[in-house]
């Protein structure tokens, strides 16, 4: 991997996650990097992003002293490996610096932590961070010292005078707005936040700027992309949330019985639904196939779709909900299932038919608790292209939306 | 009202929107201001968010040259009022000058619009701006010739140098974005468009700036909501739809026919739905009380939960339908409308049942096309407090969601 060969050889880079925010600004009690997305808090989601880079070694997460309890429960349920929970300051500035401080000054220490030449400064509210900005601010900080992503600005900045009027506005195109993530060779920074004064561990802001006073280290500014904005507001849970559903919804996997019906209907439905919403990839396969489901789950797949022609029968859903259960797929995103039954007997009454339903219900209840969003698809078959359309409509539906509130219900396409 | 008497005796308030951009941040073809937000134009709201204010007297909106028939099918389809369509030029200030233009200059022009003694400029991707500051900026606009909304910087604000370095950060608390509305007393910010260059014509990003520079005034700075915020990139329209969704299942209205189960299903309904979803207002009232329903219009309720102790009957749901409709409820916002059914009959046959679900799924269909929702609701009594837990759960959800594919489902709580 090219990440591995640029970085062999080197000591280990680390990563630092201020996350002692109290999100006054997202006008909520809880503070923003702890409120649930899908269900999970946002930190966890920005953990994962730096967790499943394997060239960092430790991740140190800095929260205040009263969700210490919280961060480290996070840490146990979705199964975060590599990270080290320290207590925040008072501000941003001396946060950071507690987070500095955990790694040893000297290999004697009794710390298993090991110093690192660089570290990376991140913001547990900047959830979509790829490997790529990470990789490319840590090989700047090695050639620079210190290195930034950085945006162009979406507002022009105006600076007021005294009385509240406007006394000048900058040229828009001379200024960038700094981003995260930020790196630094260690010695750097942490030499600068040990010689920066009072005042700026109380009313400073900015790394790089730290970087620049203390250490005499002009940081590279890298352009970053949209997707390092820092979820501020309300609306940027939203959209985080959005994001993640649309992220979560590119991937479908069909499954069907032996069934000559089920086969069929399965590759109609894949033809339709692949060419009216975004789907990356689906596979039709025979159901007890554990080899490609393997596979699918290692292509991280979170939608599901069983066909069966046999009339509902919640054994074979079961079946498939233990095997995504032993892979643990749903531990960080809920999983949808859809549950297509092709054959509905003619001869049953409705409110026979209400009783199973209230046992679908129930069974998908109990599912839910594993993460599991299991609903239920009768096709109703009419025109044929017309009934695969709804289905496919019904089916993109349910897997962009994930609604919890919907689970066990019977849908007719 | 307040804002009447505060600009009573004025000449009149116009406002210009720029809407010429090419949305090239969005990562989309379509513009963003044209992008469509549960099916309506980004644009068309924020025209609409202007021209309720009764006290702007005309709205001139600038498009470039190949929107203009799309914006005016637009105005046409959302019934907006006191709107000139403007064509645009290469830039923003360009576009924004075109605007001002077609006031005139004399009042021997044959031109309808009136010259106002003060123009707001707003831009067409902020479609959450309120009376309150719109009032804010032209007050201090017509006493300090220019003002402009502000509001806190997210990120701090740097400067590279020429090898793409850091040379300075601005120190965060000194500086604000400048964002949108502003406002300037007509002959200020037209006589500085007249004024400037050819380089500020293309280059430049702020009237305020331009009313600073060519006439000499210092605007106003006021502080906005983070509400103001610009739909620049694809999370913004995620947001803004949350948003709107948000907004328009804030009421609900429940109706029920006169019989006793209908009543006190919806009584029970009418509390448990208060307590868990944020509702603003249930009003639970007989059928056929027009004046009644008439407030609720009124009120702008977009939900609508009609309770029927008999078995699915279409032609109430139609009957208030009919009454949507009259009262063009739907012309700008899709309303939801959940048709509750508390007794199904025992002996109806499963395939029967499946006959009616599919009338059911072509009505709404049809209905669609008037931009109303209709979901079916099944009342599967068990225990009864579960049931109206789960019912209130499922309509809450529909009501949020407002997925236009799950229309003509039959739901059961």
């Amino acid at each position: 991997m090219a990440a591995e060969n640029l970085l062999s050889g080197a000591a280990p880079v680390a990563a630092v996650l201020p996350a002692g925010g109290s999100g006054e600004r997202l006008g909520s009690t809880t503070p923003k990097q702890f409120c649930a997305l899908l269900g999970r808090p946002l930190i966890s989601y920005t953990v994962r992003a730096l967790e499943r880079v394997n060239w960092i070694s430790d991740i140190v997460v800095v929260v205040s002293l009263e969700n210490i309890e919280t961060m480290k429960s996070i840490i146990k349920k979705y199964g975060h490996k590599r990270i080290t929970v320290v207590e925040g300051g008072m501000t941003r500035h001396r946060s950071i610096f507690n987070g500095l401080k955990i790694f040893p000054e000297s290999t004697l220490s009794s710390c298993p932590l090991q110093k690192p030449e660089v570290v990376i400064i991140h913001d547990a509210v900047r959830p979509f961070v790829e490997e790529d900005i990470l990789l490319k601010v840590v090989l700047a900080a090695k050639e620079h010292g210190a290195a930034g992503a950085i945006r162009p600005l979406v507002s022009t900045v105006v600076a007021s005078s005294a009385d509240g009027s406007l006394d000048h506005s900058l040229e828009r195109v001379r200024y960038r707005a700094s981003e995260m993530p930020q790196a630094f060779l260690f010695d750097i920074i942490y030499q600068a936040y040990h010689q920066c004064s009072d005042y700026d561990l109380d009313y400073g802001t900015e790394c790089l700027q730290l970087a620049l006073k203390y250490s005499k280290t002009n940081a590279k500014l890298i352009e970053g992309s949209p997707d390092l904005w820092k979820v501020t507001y309300k609306r940027d849970l939203y959209a985080a949330e959005s994001i993640i559903k649309d992220n979560l919804s590119q991937q479908v996997c069909v499954t069907t019985d032996m069934k000559e019906d089920a086969v069929q209907f399965g590759f109609l439905l894949h033809k339709t639904l692949k060419s009216e919403v975004k789907v990356k990839d689906i596979s039709v396969f025979l159901y007890k196939n554990d080899n490609h489901l393997q596979n699918t789950f290692s292509g991280q797949c979170y939608n599901f779709i069983c066909i069966n022609a046999e009339k509902s029968d919640i054994k074979e859903t079961q079946q498939l909900i233990d095997i995504l259960e032993n892979a643990k797929i749903s531990v960080l995103h809920p999983v949808v299932l859809i549950s297509v039954h092709l054959n509905v007997s003619e001869n049953m009454s409705f409110s026979s038919g209400m009783e199973e339903l209230a046992g679908i219900k129930e069974f998908a209840r109990e599912v839910k608790k594993k993460n599991i969003l299991v609903y239920g698809l009768l096709i109703h078959y009419n025109k044929l292209q017309e009934t695969i359309n709804s289905a496919a409509a019904i089916i993109s539906a349910l897997i962009k939306d994930r609604n919890p509130e919907l689970i066990g219900q019977l849908l007719v396409a």
